[in-house]
Formats: C-alpha cells, structure tokens, sequence
C-alpha cells in the first residue's frame, strides 16, 4: 500500500489533500491510489450544489455544514473552479467562509481546478468522491464555484443536485429555461430576505415544482439562516428514500464512467494513428487545395484507417 | 445547388442567416451547404475577440466596426454565446449595439448558441465563417460573450486573437497568469477612460509584451472613442502582415478540423459498439461488485473490444 494511501485511510488530512490534487492533477499516482482504495468505497453520498454564478452557493453550503454535522454526518466539501487560477490548495473565500467548521476534524474542505479535456471535471471528482469516501467521510457536498457547462457535467457524478436561484441574478429565468430545469432533484430560491425573492419562488413552483416529477422548492436566506435546517433535513430525507435505486444509479455512474475511460483512451488511440498515418497529411493536402469538402475527407479517412 | 446555398451566394441576408443556424444546430442540411460552398472559400480574414466577462467586447467591437468599413471591408459579426438560451436569432444586446451598422447592407451580424459537444464551438464557428466568406464578407469578427472556456477554441479558428482586459474585471491579471497571455496575437486594455487602466497597462507591458514574442498592447476606450481607430489599423495592418504564412496557417487550421471529425466519428463509433457489446456490461458487472477497478476495467476492455 502506498504511503499516500495509508495515510489518508487513517483519517490523515495532509495525505488526504495531496491524494484529491493527484487525481484533480491526473498526475501518473492516480492509477494506483485509486487501485488501492476502490474496494473501500461506496459509503459516501454526495450531493451537488449548482445554478448561476452570484446565487449564494459557497455561503449556503457554508451555513448546511453544521446542520449536517448536527444529524450526524462526516462532512466534506468540494469546491468545483476550473477558472481558478490556484491549483492545489482551497481559494481565500473557502478558507474565510469555512473558519467556523475548520477546527472540527469531521470536516473538509478542498478547491479543485479540474481543468482540461472534457469530462477531465467528471474524472477528477469521481476520484476525488471516492478518496474521501475511503476516508471515511460520508456526505460529500459538491460546490460548483461561478456558473457555465460544469453544473450538468457535476450532476453526472453526485447522488443529489440542488439547483439554487436567487432574485440577484437577473438571468434565473432564463437559467430556468436553459436547462437547469432538468438536472435538479430539488431546487432553492436563496437570498430568500430580499426583494423579488417571493415572486421568483412562485416562478421557480410554476416553470419546475409543477412539472410531472414534482421536485421540491424550498426558500432559505443564508443571510438570515432561514430555511437553511429545513434544506439539511429534506436533502437527508431525499437521499434516504433515493438509496432504495442506490445500487442501479451507482450502476448507472460506473456505465458512465467506464465508457467515459474508453472513449478517453481511443481518442488517445486515433490521435496518435492520425499523426503518424501518410494518409492522413495527403487528405489535408486535398483540403488546402480544395479538391475534397471536410466532411467527405473526414468520412474516407475513417473508412481508410478504422475498418 | 441547394436555394439556400443559392441564396446566400447572391447575397440574401435570410438564407444567410438561415444557412448559419442550420450549421449552429448542427442539422443534416449543414453537410450538403458546407460540400457546395467549400471551393468558394479562403477569401475571408477572421479576428477573435476574447478576454474577461465585462472587458466590454461587445462595445468594442460595435465601435470597430464603422472603422473597418472605412478601410473598405465587407464585414460580418459573430457573437458566441453558448450560455444564450436564444438560438437562431440575434440578441437584444446586439441589436442594441449594432443599430447604427443595422442599415448597412456590408456589415451582417449573428449569435450563436453553439451549445453541446465538445469541439462544437469550433465545428460550428469554421463552417459558420466559411458560409460568410462564400457570401462576400471578407473580415469575419468572432466575439466570444462571456468568459469561459471558449476563449481558446475561438482562438484555434480564427486568423488572429485580439484578447481585451479591463480595469473593472478585478481578474485580470489573473486571467493574464491563467492562460490568456498565451493565446493573444495582440492585447488590449479597454475602458481606458477609467481609474486603473493605466497600471494594468504597465501590468499587461510586463508580463506579455515584454515577452520573447512581443505581442501589440493597445489601449482603447469604447466610450469616448480613443484608441479605436488605432486598434482597427494595426489588426489590418497584422492581418496583412500574417497573410505572408497564411497558407501555412490554412494548413495548420484544416488539419485540426479533419482530426475533430475523425475524432468525433470514433467517438460515436466507439459509443455504438459499447452500447451493443455484452462486455461492456459485463465489466460494469464487475465494477459493482468491485472486483476491478475502473482503469483496470477500461484497459481491459478497450483490448477486448478495439485491437
């Protein structure tokens, strides 16, 4: 067993950290840790906190912290920025909204960048997930820090996502209808204390509770802490009830996760027989004088290199 | 030929546009445009505008644009903005912006959502530019809107990358640290007019263009006027200057594209045969039972199934 690995299955933070930025990095160790590790998970639930940048998600999931400490659970918290520069270490904002929690050893906190290649987020925090499911954390709470295409990318990995809105971002209608609509199991109008907060919340019921699968909307106020227990005990609630299908949506993950690996691993493949297939070059030789259109090149090449 | 493909090559602004969402949305149709119109291009010269949320690319560009006109060029806009619930048409903001060039039959404008898979910025961008050099504009400006991750898939399409900063976006230099700096041709610190502008000048001199490859600096103000006509001659002055390894850049840019498509091909190839092959399933058998892990499964199975 390496090291790394002993140290963080014995409640080690230090190990913990380095081996969730090995995986966040993809640097060459992850392989092994999650070799040496994989056995021992599956005990964690995570639960994914996404919607448009400004709608509250770091200080809310800052105030659930000690609601879930208070029914009992192990809480880790990661804080999902691929436009952070800083890698490897929790940002300033973590670090201030955190200090409440930072001395109780049953939590913990850590930024990943997870840039690059698409699905490069997934991969990270699925090994990241399980690193502290290893650990022994078993409520993982997934922030996804400012808005963009993460927040399907996250509800891929987690057991749970809660979409937050709040009156201040102006585009949560349209964030409403772009999408976000599906991916949430429930929904949260924050910033519950301020004007516009009540006329969102009927929106929010109107355009998503109403719909066939009836997700729960709730009001909190980070500010105030209004709502924030009741969002601690529904999430509890809802991933009790969801581990009943426990086994087939982890099944579902692994399908996802497996395919996601292979498909890595054959771009990987194609890539390096394009760069050094003839074939290849004198297709773009026809290109650049025009004698083919793109899409017939690309079609003839596949059939010339990949029967 | 297809009407449309006859249409916008007489100039019809409606099978223009119509022609560049079909190719946005990715529909059927997009194949048989680009195969028609793909001898009648490579007149065009593309400028990518990118930087920062809030660097004032909008406003910019709506002021360069008069100005390039003066220096004869038919010119067209396209604004990406993957975040834009709106498909196929353009933007409030843009139509805003644009009113002055709105009755100009020389300058054309488009949004597109270009949302889904990855590389599918790039896909759509090259075949959108291609239908408008088909339809006589001869200078193409891409803007990105918003930050994210566009920033260097625009840059890999586009002929030069002009990236703008602004004192009001307190990342800048962040942004500057974050990747950025690398794939500007020339920079451009906006909103001159403001408190700031002229440390992050100096900042910007610093740390680009007083590197090895000593990229342009301009400063600009969208707002009062300043620096804007500078900044259209030294693009067209650079453009000019760049067309002397324009060929080589062609290259450099249809041998990216064919390596998408051939990617993306595998890709669902690869997809296909995961989903109708019994060991694919079997081994997300095995990874629920945990008796491989998931690298170790991938591995396996891509040798299986992909000698």
């Amino acid at each position: 067993m390496l090291p790394i690995v002993k140290g963080l299955l014995e409640g080690d933070r230090r190990s913990l950290a380095r081996a969730i930025s090995i995986v966040d990095n993809d640097e060459r160790e992850s392989r092994e840790i999650i070799g040496q590790i994989f056995a021992k998970t599956g005990g964690a639930k995570t639960v994914g906190f996404t919607g448009p940048g400004g709608a509250g998600k770091s200080s809310l999931v800052g105030k659930l912290i000690p609601q879930f400490r208070a029914l009992g659970h192990k809480v880790a918290v990661l804080a999902v920025d691929p436009s952070s520069p800083i890698t490897g270490g929790a940002i300033l904002g973590d670090r201030v909204r955190m200090q409440d929690s930072l001395d109780d050893e049953k939590v913990f906190m850590r930024s990943m960048a997870s840039r690059g290649a698409v699905g490069g987020v997934s991969k990270s925090l699925r090994n990241a997930i399980r690193i502290l499911d290893a650990a022994g954390y078993n409520l993982i709470l997934v922030e996804s820090v400012g808005a963009g295409q993460l927040e399907v990318e996250i509800s891929r990995v987690v057991d749970l996502t809660v979409v937050l809105f709040t009156p201040h971002t102006g585009d949560s209608v349209q964030a409403v209808k772009a999408g976000l609509s599906e991916i949430g199991d429930m929904y949260v109008v924050n910033k519950s204390d301020i004007d516009g907060a009540a006329k969102l919340y009927s929106t929010v019921v109107d355009l998503i509770g109403n719909t066939d699968r009836k997700p729960v909307v709730l009001k909190t106020s980070a500010k105030t802490g209004r709502g924030v227990k009741e969002l601690a005990e529904t999430v509890d609630k809802l991933l009790k009830e969801k581990s009943i299908n426990y086994k087939e949506r982890q099944r579902k993950m692994l399908e996802d996760e497996l395919r996601d690996m292979v498909l890595n691993m054959m771009e990987k493949k194609v890539s390096y027989t394009l760069a050094h297939d003839q074939k290849y070059y004198d297709f773009v030789n026809r290109l650049t004088k025009k004698e083919i259109d793109p899409y017939l090149a690309a079609e003839q090449l596949v059939s010339a290199l990949f029967k």
